[in-house]
């Protein structure tokens, strides 16, 4: 059986080589896997298997889905929520949750709809969520007094992820954290969540690692020296085939994340993408027919994931099994 | 009644602006909409109301959901179709079902799967899909033989969409069609099927305009100087804001087609989009709060309305109705 394209297909023995690389790093509570990478409870049982069972979510229907999958052991919404309906929701999953609060209304808000934990979200050099290192403790007394339970701090490091020399990387990191350790001392509570695929084995500061891409891969991480193997892949199907030297597959825009990019293909180069197509010309043009299959290594793996409802796992060319995406939107 | 964020917004006044405007130039069957950049059949309905009751569609799923919806009048598949179980997908639509084709194989596929017409799709200069000018007879020859009613000609002119000289336009734009008409010559037929949006009133060669984008407009074709309004906005709220000058909203790459870069946003800068967030500079970022509505517009629309479950008609800030984006995916 052949997947219908275009499908996202994942490599059993490469989602299963990373799984192992990260845990021998990273075992058990050190790693909090970020699910926004991957949007699949079905995955996150898998690395709740492998000893991982505390997980960061990006959304509330993250939130949501990992709730009711199973999976609500000790959830991080490692982002800030501001609106009174989503917050509700929030407090209405049975399970653990712990919220991202980085402004005195956002943790008004929480209290008020019933949200039960927060993380204080500190900047730490990425131009984006969290409150300044030293504002840092007034807020977890603000939330306390508001009857909500302050378990420590976080602050993604994202604008030091992909920084090749590693040296320069951990000198910036260590720098990043010392601000986070800073506001870990006047916060209190005992989790410093931080962290991502490009500093996993780096970042030593943080009590736990919120790495998502590692688990199935793209060409932005896979451009940097890391153990992890590309997992993931949009197959496709070559649809037509120019004597000018060039054949389009069926799977484009609309199939794949692009802000990083047009996805790679180990058989030649990308020359364009559209809505539901990409030109290619193969290193061999004689080589390639119509109705062959091609696999495209996309440029970024979160927004290509969100664009699909299923992923199927393979073994090479045999198919295992279909896995729902299920944990898309908001 | 605020609609739940990041939401896609449409303006109605402007979606009937639109509407109105492309009709005067293309009246009736002289548009046929291209459902690939709304997905919407409640949309497609409004279409057809207005008088345009044949679509072009991009994939099985669209020509599927149109047909369910009661818009199978004459749907257009403008994409080739290799595969056997999509092409069987395709016969079992109930309606009037054309589909591309550009090679013998696919020709053989069509028939054996038992879909009823076919378009000869013909390379007009956009390196994609189409089979040379002069291939297209034999092609139709081959297509009759196999039992396949042959209804015209199509040739995608997408290359020539977004050039700013009007005059240069015009002058390659019918270089192209000349092309698609000495093709037209040697297949037969009455359909001549060309355009997009970007030639909707210049491209006067072929029988029938395929455009999309008018509708609801993005930031590619608002640089143009063409009559349509913007109608469709990311709406998302402000969750964080910093007092180094910028604040973050609950909209990124998970929303937003990205290929033709960041959205953007008439009450300041977009800095970066992540992939749940945007970080934003405003003009006057003492003006700006927590839980602010902010609407950013796409720069590709078709991508963009790809990534949403729904689409919320508004006025203004009165919500009118959701309208499911039902045509979505493969």
């Amino acid at each position: 059986m052949a997947v219908p394209t275009p499908a996202l297909v994942v490599e059993r023995s490469a989602l299963e080589h990373n799984i192992a690389v990260i845990g021998s790093t990273l075992p058990g509570a050190r790693l909090r896997p970020h699910v926004k990478a991957f949007k699949a409870t079905a995955l996150a049982q898998r690395l709740a298997d492998a000893g991982h069972v505390g997980f960061t979510c990006a959304t509330v229907r993250e939130v949501e889905g990992m709730a009711a999958a199973g999976l609500g052991h000790d959830l991080l919404l490692a982002n800030e929520v501001i609106d009174a309906d989503q917050l509700s929701r929030l407090a209405a999953v049975e399970g653990r949750v712990t919220l991202a609060v980085d402004s005195p209304l956002g943790i008004d808000r929480a209290a008020g709809a019933g949200v039960r934990e927060v993380l204080i979200d500190v900047d730490v050099g990425l131009p984006r969520c969290g409150c300044p290192p030293e504002a840092a403790g007034a807020l977890a007394d603000q939330a306390r007094k508001a009857g909500l339970g302050v378990r420590g701090v976080m602050g993604y490091e994202g604008h030091l992820m992909t920084i090749a020399d590693r040296v320069e990387q951990t000198r910036r990191v260590e720098q990043s954290m010392a601000d986070l350790l800073k506001a870990s001392v006047d916060v209190g509570g005992d989790v410093v969540s931080a962290g991502g695929t490009g500093t996993y084995d780096i970042n030593v500061w943080a009590t736990e690692i919120q790495a998502g891409t590692f688990l199935l891969g793209d060409t932005q991480y896979g451009a940097l020296d890391l153990p992890f193997e590309q997992a993931i892949f949009v197959e496709c199907t070559v649809i037509s085939r120019s004597a000018k030297g060039w054949v389009v597959v069926n799977a484009g825009l609309k199939a794949l994340g692009m802000d990083h990019g047009d996805p790679s293909w180990n058989g030649g180069s990308v020359m364009y993408c559209s809505d539901e197509h990409t030109t290619l010309v193969a290193d061999d043009h004689d080589a390639i027919s119509l109705d062959d299959r091609v696999r495209l290594a996309p440029a970024h793996l979160d927004p290509t994931v969100a664009r699909h409802e299923e992923l199927w796992l393979v073994d090479g060319d045999e198919v295992i099994e279909s896995l729902p995406i299920d944990l898309r939107h908001w």
